[in-house]
């Protein structure tokens, strides 16, 4: 069964924003078995959006779409379906009072712009937005079933997850499977390396990469006679990527880094705390992404100036004189500090130069020193040379703080 | 001038890669002046290759694709290029050669596989490639002059710079101009219909608007006889817009809310700490992601349990038990203690339910505690119900906890 996705938004047409929706639905739509054949994106034009969807709608049998219902001018969607099925626009009271609600739920009152949200062509069924106010919905035009969606990600994301994937799985042939697999510590060059041969081994399995920096997803897509031989070989082959990838496997599709982190420590019962310097709070940012994550991370201390490391986290004057903040010997006064105000089993300390300024002839920029502390133990310092640019340092060094955590989490070294 | 993107792959419309290249090519062509209209993608399908490059190659003036050039069965591009222009493919020897050259200076021979990267339509034009093995080609079909260049982001992106963009820039009528306008503080609704006249009185004028939660850009896009009399116009509304939406109004295309809440702190010479309990470390590392923040961002203090609460901050155990950690009196204690240890100008502290759990009768998701110190003035308090998952509750959250912050550095109560 075929399938199309069509965005529509000059912001995307421009190059102003990358579709990053497209690729999601596209993955989506692959996974439950759907020939994705073709992504089609449109600025906010009328007559462009009517042609598309005659177009789609004729070629494919699903057609998704995204953007276009906000309440603006430039937001043409609506009208463009009902133009190319040549009915009126009709208003959903229902919709229009779920929209009101939302504002009022919130002490605002509905601005009149909103109101044309409640607008849909004639006989569309209507999909509700959960998180925002614009509901999608869903014609039968030509050939094909054709959803509308907002594109604000959030948004459609669960529209889709709960209002259309339900709906269409079901048209799907599902002779394939396929398994995620997430990564962290290898570059994609290396993982692709290391599972090279299996696509000649195994001719119904395609192996995919997607690099989300640091991290590497594998996906092992299997094709079968039936969706069920395609589930055990897709399970089989990604055994082996689990084993030749080994430490560097750190969960599947809907898991975080840092959730599978936070994971092991609640399983272990243990607490942890931080001292952030150039990762300014992305590491207790990542961690507290996660619902539940108050049970184990007890406390974060941003300490970017010398004076708040030896208010809050007790690094002595001398050791910063000594060796500058960016070393092994403050990082562990960090660790040891955070360990001790924030009562936690572990502490991990992060001290370095992101950049762009900061450097010194010894320390280039990327240069950034870890150490983690444990109750009773000695404390476990290292440091490492960053590649990148200051986001990229912050991040690697976010995630590799993160790493000996777990690492240390379940009684090993740091490396 | 209208032009195209059209890319080739079904990596790309099985969702297995985001299109980057899409978005760079079009960010380009508008940079130049083409009005990109339309983006198409279509997986290796040689037949849904010729109709896309008939469809487009009618529609818009000039046609990027890239993709398909490889050396692969899979790579059917320049196949199908030549069947869409009933055209005979020609090997040119030149580029054979320079491929042969590439591998032999590597060290290695050149696979037969190769040799068919060096075949092109009768009568197109060469495009050298000098990151890589496929040479690119142009051209002409039906009214447009269209490019083929590599999938791979350097071989392409190379390739554009040096020997597309140079011949289609002449083409592009440079008559447009798009000021960009970022601000945080009004619904895209509420903001809509503070600018819905504008278009009317302007009709030169095209107003965009692209939410990027929680801020909402404004794009004003003037067209003129000429590039200085569109920028006239587009400056000229652009000043408009600003001075409708006022104070909601934080910077321009390349300004970070973070960053301008920064730059005001460096301007007038204020140092901040943090207390962040429910965003857990985001306002943070929002604004540590800007560099130089050191200079102003003292200290942090994340700090999720009430033990840390009371440890690092000083927030009276007295008052958690009587109001509990949600609430204004800990935010003001919390906000105090923050200001204290970091012996800052300013600090600013959050507390509040991210959800999805942890919610009171009377303290609902969303409920969100603020309060502002400052050094010499009494402390200002805020509580707001928050909309949205625990991901917008906490950028959310961020947001406004900022904004207090700029409030409070030009000597202005929280609302």
């Amino acid at each position: 069964m075929t399938a199309a996705v069509f965005s529509i938004g000059t912001e995307l047409t421009r190059g102003e924003l990358v579709n990053t929706n497209a690729c999601w639905l596209a993955e989506q739509l692959t996974a439950v078995g759907f020939d994705v054949v073709e992504h089609e994106t449109v600025d906010d034009d009328q007559k462009r959006i009517v042609e598309a969807l005659q177009r789609l709608s004729k070629s494919a049998k699903v057609v998704i779409c995204t953007g276009g219902l906000g309440p603006t001018s430039d937001d043409l969607t609506t009208a463009a379906v009902a133009d190319a099925m040549g009915v009126r626009l009709e208003r959903d009271e229902a919709s229009l009072e779920a929209i009101k609600r939302r504002f009022a739920s919130f002490n605002r009152e509905m601005s009149p712009s909103n109101a044309k949200q409640a607008d849909f062509p004639k006989g569309a069924q209507v999909l509700p937005n959960t998180q925002g106010t614009a509901p999608g919905f869903a014609v039968n035009m030509n050939e094909a079933r054709c959803f509308f969606m907002p594109g604000v990600p959030g948004e459609m994301k669960t529209m889709f997850s709960d209002h259309v994937l339900p709906t269409i799985a079901k048209l799907a042939t599902r002779n394939s499977y396929q398994v995620h697999i997430r990564t962290f510590g290898l570059t994609e060059s290396r993982v692709g390396e290391k599972l090279a041969d299996l696509e000649a081994e195994e001719p119904s399995v395609t192996i995919g990469y997607r690099a989300h920096f640091p991290e590497i997803e594998v996906k092992v897509l299997a094709r079968g006679e039936t969706a069920s031989k395609a589930e055990t070989t897709a399970r089989r082959i990604a055994e082996t990527v689990r084993e030749r990838l080994a430490d560097a496997v750190y969960g599947g599709r809907d898991d975080s880094f840092a959730g599978s982190v936070g994971q092991l420590l609640r399983t272990r019962g243990l607490t942890l705390s931080l001292a952030e310097s150039c990762t300014g709070g992305m590491i207790g940012s990542m961690l507290t992404d996660v619902p539940g994550s108050s049970d184990y991370v007890l406390f974060d201390a941003v300490t970017y100036s010398n004076g708040a490391k030896e208010a809050v986290l007790g690094v002595s004057g001398d050791t910063l004189r000594a060796n500058g903040a960016v070393s092994i010997e403050v990082a562990a006064e960090m660790a040891e500090g955070a360990l001790r105000v924030g009562a936690s089993d572990i502490a991990v300390a992060v001290t370095g130069i992101a950049g762009p300024g900061g450097a010194t002839e010894d320390k280039p920029v990327g240069t950034v020193c870890f150490a983690v502390a444990r109750k009773g133990s000695p404390t476990l310092t290292h440091t490492r040379r960053l590649p990148g640019d200051r986001d990229r340092i912050r991040k690697l060094a976010s995630y590799i703080a993160l790493h000996f955590v777990a690492r240390v989490a379940v009684g090993k070294e740091l490396e």
